[in-house]
């Protein structure tokens, strides 16, 4: 078991805390923690947040460098270059979990970000308490407050750093954190982390249970699905049947497909999928529409065809 | 056909859009506006919103004075007399429907209140393009910016009143409109008012399509529900069938029994419906669990009994 540590006070409460109940528990705990190399002297507050995870009885403790690419903004590409080596780290030590340290704040700042996406109930369940490649990463501390960590964190007298990128303003997740939930708060009431938090769940519950009955109900309107020449396959899908559908199982059957022929999640938005929608429920001969990864949607009598070009 | 008119930009520009558009569609148009008796002058102000529906060229005209409760709070007392008073006009008048001026910018803001009760994905369905008994009331603005319906009062010379409770900021609405929508916009980025409305939007299909779906289910686990004596229903469920569904089906389904048991809709929140869905999923022999409205929620071997007591 691996606690994945920024040494920010929120993954230091979480390392201190695996630290004192894995052997409790008969279990071997390290910690590693990941040095982006996007500071000046990155590379010795890492070696430091090691050192930190050593005192603290944690081993193996790994200080890991990783080269951030650019790919879908700063954020995006810090999160996929650490997740990376936390991928990496925890088959390298054979670890059976890796513990994350976010909270229900940021639960609740995950839950607004995916609201300003505007992308449905999938994008407001925030994160999982349970995730990854075989359920890998954990997340012990999504229903405590930031403010009962910290408070751990002072109890213990444990050092902890503040990642200047926390509060630097052109980050979108730090202007949540610091302008956006407390005007929300004013305006709205106590209450709102715990119920951004409880969005996040119900959201999840909700989107689990249609996307499994969007599965379901591809298998029964796809009707030949030829393989092309070449690229992912087409996708053929029954019009009547889709008809039948409720129109929120229908746009995720069409998403569905829309990806199993090749076009990429992240590039596929709502209006994408209600363009496509509109082939089925206001039919009045369209022409194919394009959707990223160019793939295209063509309905030919009384089928839908869904083919990357 | 009624237009429901404040006197503000929203609503005027609605009672002059239909004065324009129903002679044209061959249908006859009057206005309504209610006079909630919360302002000095309240009714010197309603006499003169009738009078400009009637320069508008809508008849019949009415302004219809109203009492205003306390229950709920004073946002929801004034909406609940409001609405009575509307169906109370669309009844005498034998109105097929009752046009309201919301525009994307109210169903942001609905969906931002929806989203601090944190109680689902209905909770951030805002408000339907059509709702009330029959369908009656309509919201052909749902999907214009509040921006758009000003400049069309302005390009009209529509003389427009601005209720001071809009800027009140004891009014949660008013605090939502001024200071959480700008900041999250700032924080979030310009599309916010358009990713709420459409987190609107796919939230009902969602939350139609899991409530159908719980409406058959529960048709399917509840056992023999014999009439009590006196007050509402008891209800039967078979734990078995409980168990097997999706826990997003299935919180509905023991929602729905609760209310079909007694319990106002209004007072049971997700904690109580978890605290009820233990008795399936966590159970360790729990003592009967207090609803509100005086309802009782107990397990009884492989029965769910819910009663009011």
């Amino acid at each position: 078991m691996l606690a994945a540590c920024s040494g920010g006070a929120d993954s230091m409460a979480l390392a201190s805390a695996l630290a004192f109940e894995a052997p409790r528990a008969g279990l071997r705990a390290g910690g590693v923690t990941v040095d982006h190399g996007l500071q000046q002297g990155s590379d010795v507050r890492a070696a430091e947040v090691a050192d930190r995870m050593r005192a603290l009885g944690l081993a193996p403790v790994e200080a890991i460098a990783v080269s951030v690419g650019r790919s879908g903004g700063p954020e995006a590409a810090a999160r996929d270059a650490r997740y990376a080596a936390l991928d990496a780290a925890a088959e390298r030590h054979g670890a059976a979990a890796v513990l994350l340290g976010h909270t229900r704040d940021d639960q609740a700042e995950t839950v607004l970000l995916g609201l300003a996406r505007g992308s449905g109930t999938r994008s407001l369940s925030g994160m999982a308490w349970v995730s990854g490649t075989g359920g890998r990463y954990r997340r012990p501390f999504l229903q405590l407050d930031r403010h009962t960590v910290r408070e751990a964190c002072l109890a213990q007298s444990l050092p902890v750093w503040d990642d200047p990128h926390n509060v630097d303003p052109s980050y979108t997740r730090s202007r949540v954190r610091h302008e956006a939930l407390p005007i929300l708060e004013k305006a709205l009431g106590k209450g709102v982390v715990e119920a951004l938090a409880r969005t996040a769940q119900l959201s999840r519950d909700d989107a689990d249970t249609l996307d499994a009955w969007a599965a379901r109900a591809e298998a029964d309107v796809m009707t030949t699905a030829p393989a092309a020449a070449g690229g992912a396959q087409a996708v053929h899908l029954d019009t009547v049947g889709l008809h039948g559908l409720p129109a929120a199982v229908r746009r995720r059957v069409l998403r569905r497909a829309a990806i199993a022929a090749g076009a990429p999640a992240g590039s596929l938005f709502a209006r994408h999928i209600e363009e496509v929608d509109r082939l089925i429920t206001g039919w009045r001969g369209q022409r194919a529409i394009n959707l990223p990864g160019r793939v295209e949607v063509r309905r030919e009598g009384g089928r839908l065809v869904i083919r990357q070009g």
